[in-house]
């Protein structure tokens, strides 16, 4: 802030891709001048225990305890918990470590007693020496519900025991019209040093769309007076991660970084998409386009695209 | 019961010593016919989660699992969950395993949904194998407060964080006098098939005190047409394990065995105390007196004992 200019820059994130970009720009932005507004929509209890799997893919990811193998769950986790869980008959499609374990347990002891969401993760921050803002889009618990050809799933229950195997029709957020946005967004959104927002190469059905559908989140984020650029997750057709290529394709859309262009629509200023869909540059219409190495295969790949992304921010706020 | 005498036994219980012995009882006896009921006046939350040591001890015990080095805790444990704790600033001082864990989570889901101790005890050691009914004394909440120079201290605050270094002045069970007993207690000591009971050489002051201080449970105790025997916790002026003989010392009681015997007044049949106490065998006024090895080293001690004991209850019952 020394020359007066906005600095602040707010990334919107699901899991593993969103994270990595979150931490590519933690990497280049000065210290506190993040902040990371995380889908809760995958947020449930299990085994009793409350589970944040996007907070904890970005906090992790922040804060460089993160499986490389996997983008989620913790580096040299250890499982004895889970065998000895097991072994008693208990639940393992969802397979919690036992380093994990430190931040659930203490997640919802905290929420046991009457801590909000933003508070707890703040905290955890706090506790594992991220100087960025982690929130959740809200305190209130919403849950994404998948329509499948398997009936209306629980997202983990779709996601995780079911490997994604049902042809998804459609998604809902149950909780989420009576949901408040995490009052820190707001303050993010309302910012005057506010520079740019980041929307990262999450899934837009499971992992945005929750995000824009807080009520008041939407339209805060369409009032900003500043740009709003998102990574698409979709690079040469595919999902570099995860099943957005997957439910693009059941639910009749041919999957491409030009549909999530569409898909965000007026919202966006920018799209960055990878030089693998160099051809679709020209095809986008509305949002500038920024064609960049979108996948990020490292801790330089991921400083390299945020830089980048900043960069173009930076043109589209001239 | 081929015979039709009656073959039923009821062990009292506290942690390690008596839990020795009920898995003496358990090696001897035919599959159901041993009860075990077990102080709760030690469980605490802890990290959000309830925790049983008493209940958990036995149940180790008894499912072959316990740390044999220490007498509690689980055999081959792990403490990465500990650890990413500690790592956190989360607190250290009382120490849950990896393994552990999973039975902690468990009955604290179940607590939470509503089922009592009770219940969730039957259902952890029918997960665990055991073939014998283990019985917390109680399903409502009771605190043993420890009374000392240092305060008034929750029980594991004075046992595990202090190490039993406050001097005790008294013990208080908070919570009692509301409290109800377990209801299969009553019904197996109202059993017409139980032949005896037996206090377990557990803390005369933490682990039995609570049991017999459960509104009717001390006195279906007394209506009892069974003989009931306690073992000596005390050998020699020490205590096996623990702050027994310690806690004595500092209420202005002469650690004995024959103190032990007295303690217990006119609930006791028989009392069985060590070959190094042969000399107070006489002293002992009341009780039938048995001289054993009362010192369990290993699974032969155990249940050499626990025959012995079932022999002399025997001779009482005639």
């Amino acid at each position: 802030m020394s020359d007066g200019r906005p600095t602040k820059i707010l990334a919107l994130s699901g899991g593993v891709g969103g994270a990595k970009l979150a931490c590519g720009l933690y990497a280049v932005l000065p210290p506190g001048a993040l902040g990371v507004l995380v889908n809760t929509g995958d947020d449930f209890t299990h085994l009793g225990l409350s589970i944040s799997p996007d907070l904890d893919t970005v906090m992790y990811t922040l804060a460089g305890v993160v499986n490389p193998e996997t983008g989620w769950g913790r580096a040299g986790e250890s499982w004895a918990f889970m065998e000895a869980t097991a072994a008693l008959g208990g639940d393992t499609w969802f397979r919690l470590g036992d380093k994990d374990l430190a931040v659930h347990v203490e997640r919802t002891r905290r929420l046991r007693a009457g801590e909000p969401l933003g508070a707890v993760t703040a905290e955890l921050c706090r506790r594992f020496g991220i100087s960025c803002e982690v929130m959740p889009m809200s305190d209130d618990a919403i849950a994404t519900l998948v329509d499948s050809d398997a009936g209306t799933l629980a997202f983990q229950d779709y996601f995780v025991r079911r490997r994604c195997a049902p042809r998804v029709r459609g998604f809902r957020f149950e909780g989420i019209e009576t949901a408040r946005p995490n009052p820190r967004a707001l303050a993010w959104l309302e910012n005057p040093d506010l520079a740019a927002i980041v929307i990262g190469p999450s899934n837009p059905f499971v992992s945005i769309a929750p995000i824009l559908a807080v009520p008041g989140l939407r339209d805060a984020l369409a009032r900003r007076r500043v740009p709003l650029v998102a990574v698409s997750p979709i690079v040469g057709g595919q999902a570099i991660k995860g099943p957005a290529a997957k439910m693009m394709d059941e639910l009749g859309i041919r999957p491409s970084a030009a549909w999530v262009a569409e898909q965000y629509g007026d919202l966006l200023d920018g799209v960055v998409i990878d030089e693998a869909d160099r051809g679709l540059a020209d095809t986008i219409r509305g949002p500038r386009v920024l064609v960049a190495q979108t996948v990020m295969r490292d801790a330089a790949g991921r400083a390299r695209l945020a830089a980048e992304v900043l960069a173009f921010a930076a043109e589209l706020r001239r």
